[in-house]
């Protein structure tokens, strides 16, 4: 049995933490895919903070990269957003190669980005490969909320509260939420350009479609946090005043046609408190009996990472296409090398 | 489509919960089998507190209810270990009937009754039917668990604390669990016939077998509860002197192989203080993170009966055989009725 090759597509904040817990389940590492400059003809060991050297140079040429060597599946960790991600995703599937994404919208890309989710399922089809997104969410927000509804007889409402660190996620994050910005300056972004960001939605779209609902309504607001106390972000390297824009809080709410809404607000800020924790809780009504379901203790960052690895044999495994992960198993433990659980 | 046809075999506090849950989700009930005196002869709805009448009368004679009511699947809720079910799981595998059981043991019975597991499991292969054990474990202490641990990649320690109220469950428990003893007396008969309530060992069992650990040696200790005050237990309609048994915690490791350590400690007593619920919390340590698990608000009374409910479908197309679940997907919300849910 041959081992299971990877390219990391982004060697930023994530596809660093991803890379060494590829290869501590026996994945190898045969392409490293990035943009950064000063990143840029290093060996990936000095970027992903290997022992070892892996003689993969970090590399920008995505077409080159992914048409020679040989990869099964490429891990992308770039941006957020389908049509911001689809020709990252488009080089790997035209050269055959399987995609797992941290990207948020391709948890459950179908209602938001539906034309271009055809169009990757019917390039990964046409190419016999897999494209799933995976992530924090598929465990924590839609699996185990699953589980427990699987316990009930009916479902009345959803209701999620999460929490994790901004600065856990690097600069671009940061940006995207403005820290350090004027609560006059991130209203005016918000109201002036918009807001989507597609964890939350795409979440409850995952959601809906593992309980078998069909999405009617949706209502999205976001909510700037403002530090209460100067606060140090450590991703973007600079102080938050007092009183500046520290994170946001999304809520969505969704109406289904069957009746059952899910609502879900996640707050995602610079930790400036020392009992700051990552926690995902959730509170789910119907019959017979409301449940809670919390979990508390780790850390939003690292297991993002390592579901992802635990991922990559049911991406493998799946039949061609764009596969969400409603249509895919829970995801399970995975003690022996990730090839193991590879039907080759 | 025409509707699941069911027998509520155990027509005691759980049948009597299920079989309304039964009916509210389209499922035909067909017979009724019990033994207590006072129930035979009656009407389903009397024993069950139904609101119609359903012309389905309370019967002794398995065999012959089995036999000729043309039942799909029983619901067995009769008693404790699979010794003690054998001739009950065999009438209805005999008669073609598939079986879904609360009796604890099935839920993980190949180690601890493994040549009973064998016979049964030849025999429902022999009828084409299935056997599943299900409940509460299920869910909560399984399924969930194995789901945040499917988020790890590395397992090293899973301990669980759960519990719930004696009085919800009749007298057959109370007084097995030896409510109202002295501690002299508990002590006595634990250490006299030895103790072996398979609720904590076998969710274990089934627990170890869902990650893919291999039991290598368990360890058991069970200890009593004692009233702080007089209290009532409902369900012997008894008074419970202060200092008497009012339950017991039941403790139990289980090393494995592999190497990772499952814990698993459960308290079944009276509830006698005005903030005593029903409680499951895991801690499940490991890396990249350890995480909590906590879920509470619930009844593990109700939730036994609607998880019962919710796994029906998946019972009817298991492939014939003992089914444990760890061989089955997670238990799913089921919204229309059952039998949409069948592959006939």
């Amino acid at each position: 049995m041959r081992p299971i090759r990877a390219v990391i597509y982004g060697v930023g904040s994530m596809g660093a933490l991803i890379a060494p817990m590829l290869l501590h389940k026996g994945v190898e590492i045969v392409g490293a895919i990035g943009r950064n400059p000063a990143k840029l003809g290093r060996d990936l060991a000095e970027v992903a903070h290997l022992e070892a050297a892996t003689g993969i140079i970090v590399d920008d040429d995505a077409p080159q990269v992914l048409g020679t060597c040989g990869a099964d599946i490429a891990v992308v960790s770039v941006g957020s957003l389908v049509g911001a991600m689809y020709d990252h995703f488009r080089v790997c599937l035209e050269n055959g190669v399987n995609v797992i994404t941290i990207e948020e919208e391709s948890l459950y890309p179908w209602l938001t980005s539906s034309s271009l989710s055809a169009e990757l399922d019917e390039l990964a089809k046409r190419h016999g490969v897999t494209l799933t997104g995976s992530g924090i969410q598929d465990v924590y927000w839609v699996k185990l909320v699953s589980g427990v509804v699987g316990s009930m007889l009916q479902l009345e409402r959803v209701e999620g509260r999460a929490q994790w660190n901004v600065d856990d996620f690097g600069p671009e994050v940061a940006r995207e939420f403005r820290v350090g910005a004027t609560r006059e300056a991130f209203h005016e972004a918000v109201s002036g350009d918009g807001w989507y960001s597609p964890t939350v939605r795409n979440t409850l779209d995952a959601l809906a479609a593992e309980l078998g609902l069909t999405v009617e309504r949706s209502h999205a607001r976001v909510t700037p946090v403002l530090a209460a106390a100067d606060a140090r972000s450590k991703s973007l390297a600079q102080m938050i005043p007092a009183g500046r824009v520290s994170g946001l809080v999304e809520a969505v709410r969704i109406e289904t046609r069957e009746g059952p809404t899910l609502e879900f607000e996640m707050t995602g800020r610079v930790y400036d408190q020392p009992l700051d924790a990552d926690t995902s809780e959730w509170l789910i009504r119907g019959e017979p009996a409301a449940v809670r379901l919390a979990n508390a203790g780790y850390s939003t960052r690292l297991l993002t990472g390592s579901i992802i690895a635990n991922r990559i044999p049911d991406v493998l495994n799946a039949e061609p296409g764009l596969v969400t992960i409603d249509q895919l198993p829970p995801a399970r433990y995975r003690p022996l090398p990730l090839s193991d659980y590879v039907r080759w």
